[in-house]
This record gives C-alpha cells, sequence and structure tokens, in this order.
C-alpha cells in the first residue's frame, strides 16, 4: 500500500475575493501528500531551497509523510503567486519564481522504488517519465498534467501518457489534449493514448470518471463558502490515490468510492486558505460528508407503477 | 393528475454547428408538453397565428395534449432565430419576431382551472399571475423565468413568486435573481423569495434541486452528440412536472425521480433538431436512459474496513 507522489512543494502568495494570504505552504505533492496520508503511508519527492521553513516538513511528518524523498538544495524554494476572481474557477497567475524547482530532477530512495502506487504530479512530462524509471513494479501510475504541457511539450507528454495508468485532468485540459470539444467524446480520445482510465474534474459541477466500457459521474458536494480553490486538484488526487492504496483493488465500487474520496477531500480544502482547513481535518468529518454526498446524489428505480 | 403549461408555440430557425433548419416547431409549451405527455395528460395554453401549420397541432393531439388552450389569432406566429457555437450552452438569439405572442393573454377553459399541476412557461411575469388568478387550488404551481424578466420586470416576478412553489431557472439566471454568486446561496435568497423549491439547470453538467431541508444533485448524462440545445430547459420541465403529476406525491424520492426524468427527457432532446428525437422516442427508451444514468451516479457506502 506504499504510495509515492513527485511534486512540488511551493510557498503560495494568494489572492481571493475573500483576503490575502503571503508566502503560505502549497505546491501539488503538499496538498496531495496531506489528503492522501488520511487514508494511507505516502513517500514524497519534491525539493525546498534553503529559505523553506522547517515547521512545513514538521507538518507533514507529523502526517505520516515519509520525507526521504524531498531534498533541500541550495537556493530559494519555489514560489507561487495567483489571484482568484468571484468567479473562483481558474486562477490568474501573477508571478511564478521556480527556484531550486528549475533544476528538479527526482530521485526516489530505494524504498520508494517498490511503491505499488505513483502519482506524478504536474511537472515536465519528462521528469514524469524519469520517475517511472525508477519504479520497479507500479500496480497504479496516475499523472496530473497542465494546458503548459499539452501546448509545449505535447510529444513528451504523449510518450508519458502511454505509461500512465490513469490522468487526471480538468475540462479545458481534456479538451485542449484531445482536441476535442465534446467531454464523452475527449474522454475517449485520451483513453486511446494509453491511460486506462480518466478523471476529468469540473470543479464545482464535479468529476467524471471514465475506463473504456465503464463511466461514472459525481456531483460536487454544494458549498455556500468556497475560500481558496488553490490545491483542490492535486487534494482531489490525493483523496483519491490515498484511498486506492489503502483498498488495494482497483475495481468499479472502488474506483467510485476514490472519486467521492477525493471529491470530499477537495472539498473540505476549498474552504480556508491553504491548507488550513486539511490541518484540522478529522477522518469522521470526511465520512460524515462521504455519507452526504451519498444522500444528495441517491435516487431509487422507477417505480413499477409506471410501467 | 390534471398539468396546466402556459407557454409559446413558435416557429423557430436555428443554426448550430452540425447544420440549420428553418421554422421548424418550436416554443416552451411544445417542447413541455411533448416531454410531460409521456407520463401524464397535458392541457395546453398558447397562441398561434394563422400561418401556423394544422401538422403541429396534429402531432401535439396526437400525444393526448389538449388544444382547447390553444387560440388560433390573426397574424403570424411567434417566430425565433438563434445560433449556437461549438460550446452549445447558449444560443445567440439572431431575431425574435413576437407576431401574435406579443397580445397573448392566456385564458383558460374551464376544465383548465381545475388543474392541480400548472407550469408557467417562460412569458411575462404578469401574464403568469394573471393565469394563476384562474386556477382553483394548484397542488403544485412551478414557473420559469429568463433574465429578460429578472433584469426587466423584476418587481412583477418578485409578485410572482410569491405564488410559485418552485422555480426552474439555470445558474446565471440564479446568479441574476439572487444576486448572489455562489450557487448554493442563490438557491437559498430564491426560495426566501417564495417558492418552496428551486431547480438549478446547468446543461451539460446536470441540475440540482433545493428545498427548506434537502437537497438534491444529479450529474447530467454525458452525451457525446449535442445536437441543438433548444428546448432543453423546457423538455426538463416537461419529463419533471409530468412524473409529478403521474405520481401524484411530492415527497423526496418522487421530487428526485422527477428530476431525473426530466434530465432524462432533455438529454434525448438534444440529440437531434427542434422535436425530432421526441417524436420517435419510446418510453422503453426513457426508461432505459433512467437506469443508465442510476448506474452511472451510483456509489457504495464507505466500507467498514476504512474506521
Amino acid at each position: 500500500m506504499s504510495l509515492v507522489v513527485v511534486g512540488s512543494v511551493a510557498l503560495d502568495s494568494v489572492e481571493t475575493p475573500f483576503g490575502k494570504k503571503e508566502e503560505v505552504l502549497g505546491g501539488s505533492a503538499t496538498f496531495f501528500s496531506t489528503a492522501a496520508a488520511f487514508f494511507t503511508r505516502v513517500l514524497a519527492v519534491a525539493v525546498v531551497g534553503e529559505d523553506f521553513p522547517e515547521e512545513h516538513l514538521a507538518f507533514l511528518r507529523s502526517r505520516g509523510v515519509d520525507l526521504e524523498g524531498i531534498t533541500r538544495e541550495p537556493g530559494r524554494t519555489f514560489r507561487w503567486s495567483g489571484r482568484y476572481t468571484y468567479q473562483l474557477n481558474e486562477a490568474q497567475t501573477l508571478d511564478t519564481q521556480l527556484n531550486v524547482f528549475e533544476r528538479f530532477s527526482p530521485r526516489l530512495p530505494a524504498r520508494y522504488q517498490e511503491a505499488e502506487y505513483v502519482f506524478l504530479g504536474n511537472i515536465h512530462p519528462e521528469l514524469q517519465s524519469r520517475v517511472l524509471d525508477q519504479v520497479r513494479s507500479p500496480r497504479l501510475v496516475a499523472a496530473d498534467t497542465m494546458n503548459f504541457w499539452i501546448s509545449g511539450a505535447l510529444p513528451a507528454l504523449r510518450k508519458t501518457l502511454q505509461r500512465v495508468h490513469l490522468l487526471f485532468v480538468n475540462d479545458a485540459e481534456a479538451r485542449a489534449l484531445a482536441g476535442e470539444h465534446n467531454v464523452v467524446k475527449a474522454a475517449r480520445a485520451i483513453l486511446r493514448m494509453g491511460p486506462g482510465r480518466v478523471v476529468i474534474k469540473r470543479g464545482e459541477y464535479g468529476a467524471l470518471l471514465f475506463e473504456e466500457d465503464h463511466a461514472f459521474a459525481l456531483p460536487a458536494y454544494p458549498l455556500e463558502d468556497v475560500f481558496d480553490p488553490t490545491g483542490a486538484g492535486d487534494t482531489f488526487a490525493g483523496g483519491f490515490m490515498g484511498h486506492l492504496a489503502h483498498a488495494r483493488t482497483l475495481d468499479h465500487a472502488t474506483l467510485r468510492r476514490a472519486m467521492v474520496f477525493g471529491s470530499v477531500l477537495a472539498s473540505f480544502n476549498v474552504e480556508q486558505f491553504s491548507l488550513e482547513r486539511l490541518r484540522v481535518l478529522s477522518l469522521g468529518e470526511i465520512q460524515a460528508r462521504y455519507r452526504l454526498l451519498r444522500q444528495l446524489t441517491h435516487f431509487e428505480e422507477i417505480q413499477t407503477s409506471m410501467d
């Protein structure tokens, strides 16, 4: 049940209509690890700079995240700053300082190489491939990507996708990658690129899972207060992969539950800035919202009187 | 189980990326009646001009729709023409010729006034109120509206809403009516305006139902081919209200089933131009897609092993 994540650990500066936070803990590997750690042991691979606060590493360690794969390099930590308008669905990037992340070349400690579950966060697809070179016999390799690589590194991405079992994308990324506006057609096109499964995240509208012969549609938990969407996608992936690694099966019922856990974790994450909500979140709250989401979406068979 | 609908009967000219149709059967009362007639007897109130083809009335009659409330007036029939781009979610209106619809003042035949279920299509809110003046003791009054009335006739709309039990709106209309960006907050604000229930239609993303103490979220049936979205909202309302009038109860389970039938009918309707798909649709196909939508959305309780 070992789950490896490779991604970024960052200091984010985020502005939303509800407030502003400077240099708070962020990064794909951070959100993913924190979410997944509710379900399973996570082995993290990332890089931080000399200026990265020790307390953030201590936080991840306190969640049982294995940090042997996080190296501290000379220079400053990766910084991202962005702003959200009232729509809250897409960030406007104000500034990106790659810093030590620019020379990030993921190296997996020996123990990590036996991992059964792997999540390739949103990094250059060539780096994603290099991670896979180091994993012996993964049971499930999942990956995230973004429009930047779809438009800027498509050949490398296509190569990586042939080694990926499950791809996480949002609507716009699915459309761009497939060159198809219709989301069902886009999903089918992505399945033909290699991954046997694709999860399409649609923010406040929910998420879709497509496999060759199977599909699942899940609405999002309706939130009255969305505070900061940063990290929602990685938190979703963390809840999803954490549940899979815990459950140790990949049947449809388990994949569907993973979708729900991903969605539940993401719904909590956006309720506060940075990882503030995940820091105080309990397993009981996660289970309660899972049940609420089930109540919210359940409907009965057709009554026979209608026949 | 009598269901009255008041709305438009029109001749539509529609252009989508997939083709173009001139002066085909359209109008809110038409889509609504055809969808609802799969479940119950519909009493239609509308106006057509001297030029309206008799074959269209014959079609509605063949579905068991009562046309006593459809009057033929001197002049031309209401015409709408619109265009959809590849996004297919919002029509660009090219031309609206109200013609006989401009002086439409709905009058309900005596039999209609005993109706238990009433659907007020998207007409001026004052006309909607005048319809309600003529209905003796409706069990459920549902209404549709649009941004044109929200921005142009808000006081009249607010008055009508106090007499409405259920409002159908789309995302943008809910936000505009409530002055709230968040859809949950918008729904709660609308409930405070009078209707005990609000259905928020979100096109390809599905639909939400809100009551004071109850909510339901339904993803849309994922379609590979969306041909023409015209009438999807009224078809949704028709399937929804048709099921309610047939079921004769308003408990949560029935309302949820109504949401699914509404969604299923709408999903068929957009597969072809105008009412082409509804014309050849069978009850068996409706039931089969209901079951598919249930399979698509079902997920199991949390496994106890996770505790």
